[in-house]
């Protein structure tokens, strides 16, 4: 069962980044990746809908013998997670709660930024993580829907998103923050412009690393872990939209390791 | 079979414009309209998975008694329109054909521009058209991705929305184009930034109108049309995400006469 694999999903290409990093830290692992590419995004979407894509996924990669799931999508993440938790026997892992945590490690001035999907900020995942961990904190937050077109036009490092991001963070700069949760994993790809718009003064939190830390603790607790040599990892990934595309852009964010990628039915 | 209704789909609420022209010019005739909120945008997904969700979407359609279907999403057009007609009994319509026609009306100098999706753009199917109408016409195509979450987004008459339209459309300017196609039912909301960059002598092409004239044509040639009066018309809305955003939001397109919506579900 330790030597099963680590079943990490996003709606996409973003979740690439959270694998990445638990690879990185985990580099023994077993892992299988599933983008839904084809109905990719799921920020506009509602809860029902993005919570029945997350159980069949789920069902999916229970099919493939995964020991826990990583939930690498902060839509899914907000809107699903109770529900996995509560259908799956193994452990269920998404990214908001590690993401609150740092945020938390990073705050001076307990004021902190949250931005994301229409999905993820209408759902307050992120300000309540946060406030469950301290109460104190205070929290803002602006759905940013332009950011995840913009990062895949490659337009990364562009005034053009520039412009885009300093409408959209004005009225957070406004809070006084000096912490800025980066509330989708697509939005590492935006650090540059985001960087440049709040100033060097604020933080920014990406949750991919605070979330491969959570999946090592989980596993090191339950007793999970692989016991094998990295040598021997394997990295399996599935699309369910046509794995070209997938291939090109996902290596951008994981490296030559992503060498082909599997179409997937998910409702038979 | 007369007072049957006709089918009309999208992948959300672009298509409303097309539905909005045939309620104009065909008031007596009942619709059913279904949008794929819970897989839109369909613009990057590939060839086979547009192919899949329109054949659903059709089969589902029929199931309702249709008479016709009515393909009034771009990319649906593009990459699933052959297989449709192959596989249905019933009169299939798109938009790209009429479209094209409307173009070739249009010019003067005998070069077309089109705009749309990646999908839309990489099928080449405008191009196609537009060629096998008059093999004379020299056509340019681009891509513009942001498009649509720039028009969802609301940003229509926007200084963003300006340099994302003078950054794709420079090129296109270049060609010496007198008439450019909107390839994609959502780039009317963005005609007031459209017309700006383009300039007073390119005429904009909006597939709506000419495909509900395709849409009489057929039915009357065929002798399909609804012989009541329109005060009996009635339009149902169906969509496979949540209804409430669809019916806020689609308001815009289609005004007060969609008072509601239903939730479809495609695959049993």
């Amino acid at each position: 069962m330790n030597q099963n694999p680590i079943g990490i999903f996003d709606s996409g290409i973003g979740g690439l980044t959270v694998l990445r990093e638990i690879t990185r830290l985990l580099p023994g692992e077993n892992t299988i990746y599933l983008g839904d590419t084809a109905r990719v995004p799921y920020g506009n979407k509602s809860r029902e809908t993005v919570e029945r894509y997350s159980l069949e996924i789920a069902h999916f990669l229970l099919r493939h013998g995964i020991k826990m799931l990583v939930a690498a999508c902060n839509t899914a993440s907000a809107y699903a997670l109770d529900r996995l938790k509560k259908e799956l026997a193994i452990p269920v892992i998404g990214v908001i709660e590690p993401g609150a945590k740092a945020a938390l490690r990073a705050t001076r001035t307990r004021r902190v930024g949250v931005i994301g999907t229409e999905g993820t900020i209408r759902s307050n995942a992120y300000s309540s993580a946060i406030k469950a961990l301290d109460p104190d904190v205070s929290t803002f937050t602006k759905a940013c829907p332009l950011f995840v077109p913009l990062a895949e036009e490659g337009w990364t490092d562009d005034d053009v998103t520039l412009s885009v991001a300093e409408r959209y963070l004005g009225e957070l700069k406004g809070h006084g923050i000096d912490t800025l949760v980066l509330g989708c994993t697509h939005y590492p790809l935006l650090k540059g412009v985001l960087a440049k718009v709040m100033g060097a003064g604020v933080t920014l939190i990406d949750s991919a690393e605070s979330t491969a830390e959570e999946v090592k603790r989980v596993l090191t607790e339950r007793d999970m872990l692989h016991p094998g040599a990295q040598a021997r990892a394997e990295h399996r990934f599935f699309v369910t939209d046509s794995p070209e595309r997938f291939v090109t852009v996902g290596r951008r964010f994981f490296g030559e390791r992503l060498d082909g990628a599997e179409l997937a039915r998910l409702a038979e």
